[in-house]
């Protein structure tokens, strides 16, 4: 078995650009399979990928790992053949003698669809259709049905080869991981920071996760949020920093001066602080976090505006506009939804009353007298 | 006819906030009609809120706006009554009765779908299906079909009245516009920035539209974009500032040291800059733009970090992690897209080659040299 990797807006860019995105997505579809103990060849064709599975016991597994790659709009597994009529038509009458096998039915409605990026094979797609379409009906004595079929035979003349298939699979989208830079991505055992770590690893971005450590508990959930991720970037990056003793020291300095309600927004800059110097160190061009607007008390513009200032970095919060539901789907979706919600854990330094409206003068006036960095 | 409206995220808010967010969104929905001369009352009840369409020729009308108010998850047309279940039978039978006559078909098969949020009425949920099921097959001698009806009618019991319906639209979801402050969104006339807008506004944002005007054209198609979104944020401002000469002393300058590959990076860096004061000024909370990540070669994480350096205000772009095609698919439905792409302007000073992988240091060098400020 092959399989066809169909990419999106890889498509949309100058050739030099499109066979260096085309590149680094085949050695991504390489590593992640060979993660997994998979061997794979996978060949670049003509504004497609096809994916040859070596280890014939897991072609399955392959097929869902795909899934996971960052660039891929959808897939098939299906054969190739040579650029030839009857080479199709035999390949064809495989291919849907295997998928009504697996269907467990004998009589079924199917219809052919050929597309011909190559302008250049004699028969045109309507041409292809028929003599295909002819051939199975002779072979398998089946009903032909355009509106209502139960099995699309998909058939795509590439410019060396053609590829039969009958299933297409819905890929993640976006840009090869590695073709756009690195990010540094602040990430908690939450819901929303492992969804915007995510998406940035969607548009290309490199990962480099940053947990800054409270409770072990925590500690434990995000290891297993950063496994999850680390299919979406196989060469990503993990650092833990103790941050405990920073927070209890904020803490600690607020309350003598009696402005605990302020935690939250010390809390928060300090993490951006740590992450601004990861961010140097560890050759980031951006900080990431899961901020996203109005969904607790705490996030609204005037905090999210005194938490970033002073900061000298770009940030990126890809979540900004999301809806609660919005971020949760995708959580579901790419596996660390169960993981965030096992066990809620609660911050111990989280105030009763946390500020809502901050003003950058309060919060500098307050950061003088409560001698916070 | 009334619309019975639902929300989301406002629902998981305290009492205190939500009671709130249920007030702004009570009065955005009086004022989007009302732009459109359509009279109506709103009331809030338990966990929606009532539309009661005064203006009785506009009714359809009402129905479509409704789509466009941010906080509402779906919302439903159709006919509230007293608490009691002769009433609720008698109206469900109405209600029937009219879809029917919609619909121009007599024999149809149905469902009936109770949500009782009220527990004290004396019926459940089952009770009332079976209730108002049995008078409607009696009425007009239907069949039921719970798996695949023609007709679902909807009945939801609240704490102080019964509504029914037959239909349920979609909402944008969100929050309230008003609710979590005010942005300055940078809006050209392409694709990407009114989408930024609308996801600003759709978290309920009030919208500051800032126009940096080069032509006249272009000046045009956003009027055309701001009466789009206008909808959306029906107490949006839109500023206009005339950037042409700003740009062209840049070009000039750049031209002369012969950097004229940097003419993109200096002329955002110059936007923001302007937008930075009037954010100030008009009293803005943060800058919004509908920068995204390697959609052009120009949006490269280094060029992102880049052009916001100096930039001393909180930038949000919510479309930083977004594919082409799904801003694409956004600015469709909100409506944007077809002004968007009428006529491609471009930018007049675009070099030829722009630069993609810029450097702080190279940039500020070139800055001091080119007496850019």
């Amino acid at each position: 078995m092959e399989i066809l990797v169909r990419y999106g807006e890889i498509g949309l860019k100058s050739d030099i650009i499109r066979r260096n995105l085309e590149e680094i997505l085949r050695k991504n579809i390489i590593k992640l399979l060979k993660k997994y103990d998979i061997d794979a060849d996978v060949y670049i064709l003509h504004r497609r990928l096809l994916v040859n599975v070596n280890t014939k016991d897991k072609e399955d597994e392959a097929i869902d790992l795909l899934r996971k790659v960052a660039g891929i709009v959808s897939y098939s597994p299906g054969y190739s053949c040579p650029l030839d009529i009857d080479e199709i038509i035999n390949t064809a009458i495989q291919v849907m003698k295997k998928k009504m096998k697996d269907l467990g039915k004998e009589k079924i409605k199917f219809a052919v669809k050929t597309k011909r990026s190559n302008k250049q094979f004699p028969f045109n797609s309507v041409e292809v259709n028929k003599k295909v379409g002819e051939a199975i009906v002779e072979k398998f004595n089946l009903d032909v049905d355009l509106d209502n079929p139960d099995i699309t035979l998909g058939i795509e003349i590439l410019r060396d080869r053609a590829f039969i298939f009958t299933d297409k699979f819905e890929g993640i989208g976006g840009l090869p991981v590695g073709s756009q830079g690195r990010v540094l991505c602040l990430i908690s055992d939450g819901i929303d920071s492992p969804v915007a770590a995510f998406l940035m690893a969607k548009r290309g971005c490199r990962l480099v996760l940053l947990h800054l450590k409270i409770t072990e508990e925590a500690l434990n959930k995000v290891r297993k949020i950063v496994e999850v991720l680390s299919d979406y970037d196989t060469e990503l990056e993990f650092v833990v920093y103790d941050y405990k003793k920073d927070l209890e020291e904020i803490y600690k300095k607020l309350k003598e001066i009696k402005k605990e309600s302020y935690t939250c927004i010390f809390c928060k800059k300090k993490m951006l602080k740590i992450a601004e110097k990861y961010a140097k160190y560890m050759e980031c061009d951006a900080i990431v976090t899961g901020d996203c607007l109005g969904q607790v008390a705490s996030q609204t513009l005037k905090n999210l505006r005194v938490i970033s200032q002073g900061i000298n970095y770009l940030i990126l919060r890809p979540l900004i506009a999301f809806d609660k539901n919005e971020t949760t789907e995708l959580a579901k979706k790419i596996g660390t939804y169960d993981i965030a919600i096992e066990k809620e854990i609660k911050c111990p330094y989280l105030p009763k009353f946390p500020k809502t409206l901050s003003k950058i003068e309060e919060v500098e006036k307050i950061m003088k007298k409560a001698n916070i960095s």
